[in-house]
């Protein structure tokens, strides 16, 4: 009953991640998406587009991974991708709240979110790279089919987009194909400026 | 390409599931939860409470089910549990979404989400079991760490809850027991009338 009570306690703190606010806006340009959206609509596409990875992968690792990549952000906070300055103490505020977090759960599974954390951070492993590039793939559907609602607030040109995505061609050069000619639209639409 | 883009157009309709709000409030009792929100925290469950459950059961497909188990809803809405009278015709209009949502996706992955909603809906399987039981328990947590704002607006009583979460016990008598110890705390504390 013990770790029980403690996986429950755990539970009700990632309730927080729903208050995660990102810069990201719905396709309905309502509203900010929050991490724990974003984490559900990373999960689903994981084992929908998982045909266009070469490699063979555990899919069920990806889903682990996306679905509790963010919860470190529950004390950090969202660092916007573009935010240079916010970036650079990113890590450090992360290690933070992963170590307060993660040690709510029992030693068994503590261990496993950080190893899950850890390897989605590393980038390394073929799953990582596919968690990565859907992490980077889904905001920018939401930002492309909100009119580039938030790539327009924050005068974000292509070249900017293209150097942080670019990731996702070494994971599928299908999706990454299907990404470079969205964001060429997304230019040709007046959502994206052009240069750097 | 082609199944790429149906795939495509299919992620981004679900996004609409973000805006589909439930009767439960976040723990610190500031909106409603969406069902978005709730399946990201139902996956995450899944695979954390996965030692409960005696049966040996294939865990990706819970997480599967509990994912997309709501995505019905975009176009029925959701329909509150205690509420007799909307749940007359709630499978009537679900049927109705998932025809239209599931078609958006290439063929044998649209027979996938049917069968995997067909599955979670029928209540037979172990995994439809577990997902079943952890779609009670998410809801019982929200309602008891919010004070019980939601059960007090509908002026719920513990019979109720007991008789709509008694499937549960089936599932994972040790979670069970959790739930109910829970809920006569919820009673004394006053999150919960007595009785019928």
């Amino acid at each position: 009953m013990d770790k029980l009570k403690q996986q429950i306690s755990f539970i009700v703190e990632i309730d927080k991640l729903k208050n995660i606010f990102r810069q990201s806006y719905l396709t309905d340009k309502s509203r900010h998406e929050n991490d724990a959206e974003h984490s559900w609509h990373l999960a689903i596409m994981a084992f929908l587009l998982a045909g266009h990875v070469d490699e063979g992968i555990d899919i069920l690792k990806v889903i682990k991974m996306v679905l509790m990549h963010d919860l470190v952000e529950i004390d950090a906070g969202d660092t916007y991708c573009y935010d240079e300055k916010a970036k650079q103490d990113k890590r450090e505020r992360e290690e933070k709240c992963a170590e307060r977090i993660f040690k709510m759960l029992p030693e068994e599974q503590c261990r496993e979110m950080y190893e899950l954390w850890e390897e989605f951070e590393r980038m390394e492993t073929a799953e990582a790279k596919y968690a990565a590039a859907l992490d980077r793939l889904q905001p920018v559907l939401l930002n492309y089919f909100s009119e580039g609602k938030s790539w327009k607030e924050h005068g974000i040109c292509i070249e900017q987009v293209i150097e942080r995505n670019s990731g996702i061609k070494n994971c599928s050069p299908k999706l990454w194909k299907f990404v470079e000619e969205l964001l060429h639209d997304a230019v040709k639409k007046g959502y994206l400026k052009e240069g750097y």
